[in-house]
């Protein structure tokens, strides 16, 4: 007998069927017994007469009469006749999966991350991350822009400063990869626009509720900006496209989490970083530290006034300080202490990065000394600029922040399937 | 006025437009001027009745009428009125872009890539492995695979052997993934199929035109399957969706390279490893040497064989001897000391990877006390096996690889951006 998805059971109401899956839930009412059983197109209720003897999380194939069941999720169920296990338990669960909510510390809920993936509600975040990967590369391609895949060993740190991890590269020392910085701007003088969905690596020592030592950005580079408002632009469109996809086909899943997504306006507001920091201590008393650009609790009021004022989840942070941006950001031609660069905070947080870059060799040459950066081992970056680069500008949006802001998870790691920060490289 | 994007020229012809781009080829003839511009539209002559100034690969923005042309490619040119130049380079190329093919050095290609691939044939490869990139995660999505983005940083080599680079991570080591290995099966305990897109690591210290030690691997995983069979089979779904969207998408870059595109036949022929030696040996007298599971001259007698056999450009060797394939690889139930481990072999190159992998706790931990293995910080993995793990398979596959048989590069580095090997880390 060949096997039927569990999608196309409502297909075959009145045969018999053979289907395969994952006993997700087990009980018992007046001698009947409901298992519900899980495949990878979706979940059923099998009924049995008698105790069919199988255990929460047993990997089973069930042979039963499709039927009708107005009561049942998805209006129909499987009345059973035999059953096979295919693969059992041979070890207690660490915790119940079969609550509705598994209420675990995460500690435990990542200590045990191959079975706590199994709860449906644990699950549903990374169905909706699956959503936003494709989002993301089909609202890219539909601008015109090319995938590539850069290189994670790097021979020089991408970023500077002292948050990358090394490696022993054979008989050397080698970087791993702070972002694709340099490699697409590189490939803004190929293609002209370029996008990655690509690991990357910081070595942040500190444990927040929004970091993780390895995660995935979403990047993006376009050439033949006349200004970074040109990547604002097109980063609201991609925003748009994803919100969207992520509302259209995750509503099942945003339900389990009790929440909508969020509108992209038509204009997303852009806020002068200095301009907010005097909003934010006027009409908050809050005053942002003078050793940073803005601190979260600043970015939390950034977004308080944006939903106060425009009734916006997102706002553009814009003209963050030259100190406090890296060489290649282009600094503004009005105020040689401001720069192009921007953040765009959502729900309160930092979910993007992006700038207008410098893309003239005598003014990147002459920012790196300002800044003392050494040009050994970047001198195939800095060579670029020697050959017509086009002004351009870019962005890197952390994609599994964008899935914890999205469904309010209190940590970022929650949005990661096997998270790494200092004490944790397992599992 | 507005950028008009080089694939909307055709549609404005008789109007003063203005485009934007690189000048990527540039003659003159009898006192007229032909300088072909670039943007990431496409590519497009424009007529210049006096000298225009400009060097090859500078960055301009033209005004011009759009006229038909017969004799120009895409029908259209621009006859020009005014040009600005937006940036140009203010050092020598040091080879000539112009030239219809570069014939360079691989040397020379690498180490001036940000150049080099500004050539529309070095371009074409690019391109073509954005539609694989796209196809494969078409191909997956259609199966309903989720995409998982599982960690480059592991506490322990995911492959074992001594191929892999160590890392200092903060107070400790750890290691880059030279596979998703561990954590694909783990997520088919979760959501049956998996597929995921990622870089892996292989510290090989050899040199050779098929191998560099960081590469984008294009994985998958499969739960509840009968055999090795069904693994076989959704890969051969998945090669024909790859190579019919590369044939359909990508005409005008095969073209440059003067190739066509394999057709992947309905059924791929599948020959046992050992049947294939001994054909190898008694048809083209050659015999594989006993260290090895198969050579690469092996590789390339078994697809000449699939070529004059079957008319097949891809041949699935199967049954790989136990000793030569890794601890999760399921021996054969027939003969022990082979396993339901397969390669794919595309045009005399291994393409493909793939097995049944072992789904008992038991089962595992004997093969790795055989094997020699330790089981220091695999209990995460060796755990979840202990909880219902369906029989399961899959594959990884090397994208640049295949791009590299496709178009018959004689370097799979040509395929990679920028390619690591043992001497190259930059650029």
């Amino acid at each position: 007998m060949q096997r039927t998805l569990i999608k196309e059971v409502s297909k075959n109401i009145g045969k018999e069927i053979l289907i395969k899956g994952r006993v997700i839930n087990l009980r018992k009412m007046g001698g009947i017994s409901f298992a519900q059983i899980q495949d990878y197109t979706g979940a059923i209720q099998t009924v049995w007469e008698k105790d069919p003897g199988i255990k929460m999380g047993d990997a089973v194939q069930v042979v039963g009469e499709a039927r009708n069941d107005e009561r049942a999720k998805g209006g129909c169920e499987i009345l059973s006749k035999e059953i096979e296990i295919i693969s059992t338990s041979i070890e207690e669960y660490p915790f119940d999966l079969s609550k509705s909510i598994l209420h675990l510390q995460l500690t435990t809920l990542l200590d045990n991350r191959a079975l706590s993936l199994r709860h449906l509600n644990v699950q549903a975040i990374f169905r909706l991350y699956d959503i936003l990967l494709k989002a993301y590369d089909s609202a890219m391609r539909q601008e015109d822009f090319i995938e590539i895949k850069t290189p994670k060993i790097l021979e020089a740190p991408s970023e500077g400063g002292a948050n990358f991890f090394k490696i022993n590269y054979f008989d050397r020392n080698a970087f791993l990869a702070q972002s694709p910085q340099f490699y697409k701007q590189i490939m803004v003088g190929v293609f002209e626009r370029v996008f990655e969905i690509g690991s990357v690596f910081r070595a942040e020592p500190h444990f927040t509720t929004r970091h993780v030592n390895e995660y995935i950005s979403l990047d993006a580079e376009m050439g033949f900006i006349d200004s970074f408002r040109d990547v604002t632009v097109m980063l609201t469109k991609v925003l748009r496209h994803i919100f969207e996809t992520l509302s259209a086909e995750g509503g099942q899943y945003l339900k389990l989490y009790d929440t909508e997504i969020s509108k992209v306006p038509e204009e997303i507001p852009h806020i002068k970083l200095a301009e907010m920091k005097e909003t934010i201590s006027k009409k908050y008393k809050y005053t942002i530290p003078e050793d940073t650009d803005i601190d979260p609790e600043g970015e939390r009021l950034a977004a308080k006034y944006a939903k106060e004022e425009f009734n916006s989840d997102f706002v553009f942070l814009t003209h963050y300080p030259w100190k406090f941006r890296p060489f290649y950001t282009m600094p503004s031609r009005e105020n040689p202490e401001e720069t192009y660069g921007f953040d765009l905070i959502f729900k309160g947080t930092e979910l993007v990065t992006g700038s207008q870059r410098i893309h003239l060799y005598e003014e990147l040459v002459a920012n790196m000394k300002k800044k003392g950066i050494k040009s050994d081992n970047l001198e195939f970056y800095m060579n670029i600029f020697k050959f017509a680069m086009p002004p351009h500008g870019g962005w890197g949006m952390g994609s599994e922040r964008l899935i914890q802001q999205v469904l309010g998870l209190g940590n970022v790691k929650e949005a990661v399937l096997f998270p790494r920060d200092v004490k944790r490289l397992s599992p």
